[in-house]
């Protein structure tokens, strides 16, 4: 296994152990490559850059996922992200919510959808998440 | 004047009143309205909410607008508000490379572009930006 | 309560009063702003102002909504809110199948098949709307 | 020449007879078989089926492509065939305008960008349009 | 019926005849007009051009429906289609996993979990599909 | 330098050595990992797979750009890319078409526009590629 195999590994145990476990299993069998790609790429080139923190990491790419609009897996996967490096649940939903005014209400109102059921997975209040 | 009105003007003097002057002539003859729009309902809202530091709310528009692709001189005028509130050029860079991962290779390769000519117009350098 | 939010509530009487029930029903225990927001903005500030009517606001919505292609849940609701003012089916059809030009095949067809859910949920049917 | 043809270069003739000839010369060297289904398909099915009029037609068009937010020229070819069919430029702008809530503010001000230049070029005045 | 229709119902004949046959259905109380334009203009028109053989046809449409990221139903079609035509599980996943690079990781995944559905709909097995 | 940077620098000088050229320069001062990326990523882990041949994979990387709709640079770029691994313009132009149906015509011409630029650029000729 490669350097930024194992870079990106280090990132996901602190980031989303539980995520990517699910991710690998669900590849093995029809394109495992795929997997190591977004440890190699996504967690150990992009996320071990030192220019920002984990926290904004998140939350820009909560931005970004909420703005396509397509990948409610994707989105619940980073929202338990953020939640796991510090993002308090407002701060999720804050992100969300700006959303409405650069890809629209129906998208910012899906991904406030989306948190939903992440927090209540978690049992996250709003207001009660310190 | 509304007082929503009032308080998206203020935050825009902070974030970006150069930007809103201008868009203001643009949409004088033709739209006025969506002028006022951006004023209360982006700015005296959505950016006077106390939930997200300033910095935070551009670099998150960053990576949204980034993701839609298509809105250069939007992107363009939050890469000169995430500047104008703190943001360092590198902070800036950096969200936008994160988003080929979520948005693809095309679409961050079109930010990382837009923000150059932003840097250069304001002789911001990557690197020396303190 | 503000102004925009009583003339949106007025609005969204006529237009979508069950839709919007359940928003802030969902909405209530996560982001409640956004619920009040949807009211104030969208209905208080946008569809309430003169120059269009209702029927062609509904008609645009929904052909909006069908070219974004991935807000199913928001598209149901402009179906029900487009027949509330007056749309029969078939106009509401014609605007979803018209969207393969613009926005092709997939998305008008995952339009159309919202459509006929909505349809079914309310008994409408296709020539026999009168 | 196909029927579909004829129907759809009839219904062009009314709504936008120079857009198409720019079209078609466009693509003369390199796909005439795109003109052809432009006029074929787009104007001689869609376009000609009578459940909804012309100028309904070209609104949720104009919705439609302003929410694509990348496809500017067919844009004002679309404000262009809106404003042959009757519709008036305060009612493009409105269409355009309560785009800002279904495909965000960056979306909507470029259409109304778009909307400027092709009244300027046809010298229409917003409030003069009769 | 049209001579395109009959050309378009022969290519669906080898390309995917159960998917039509259940469009079809589906769209006979609502817009039985919408599955005759899919057979005569998608399938009459374009994919009964000489151009380009079956198999790159449906190798591209995987990619572009990909790329839209929330067409599931459609692409399922579509890998349906690539397989009936000769196309092997691995191209498919291939022509997917590229898409991380142009379309984003997320909807290269989403891509790909569907390709997964079909396969085991098929009981097809990657590295085993000749 | 990496194997992975080296291998994508080999693709790369059979695809499109310009491109990458002019994309290492404008990215050299604000983002030259980014280029970096984009050879071993993209050319290095991606195109240096074996399971598809060089054509194929750019006739689909134009599939996708021309979906997203907003690219225009990057597929400039893959259309020189797709013609110097031998794709002809016929092929080229008959993919950009078949998006018609896939991603709306604006899209698909649009990208037709593109490739007619890049054709007059290598004076190549439709009808005329042998």
């Amino acid at each position: 296994m490669s350097d930024r195999y194992q870079k990106g590994i280090e990132k996901l145990k602190i980031m989303n152990p539980d995520s990517y476990k699910t991710l690998e299993e669900n590849l093995e069998d029809i394109a495992p490559d795929m997997a190591r790609y977004v440890a190699e790429f996504a967690y150990g080139d992009i996320y071990s850059r030192s220019e920002l923190d984990m926290k904004t990491r998140e939350l820009v790419t909560i931005a970004s996922i909420t703005t396509l609009g397509s990948a409610q897996p994707q989105l619940k996967s980073h929202i338990h992200g953020a939640l796991n490096v510090g993002c308090t649940p407002e701060e999720i939903i804050e992100v969300i919510m700006q959303m409405a005014v650069y890809a629209g209400f129906p998208k910012a109102l899906n991904g406030i959808f989306s948190a939903k059921e992440v927090f209540e997975e978690r049992d996250e209040k709003i207001g009660n998440s310190e």
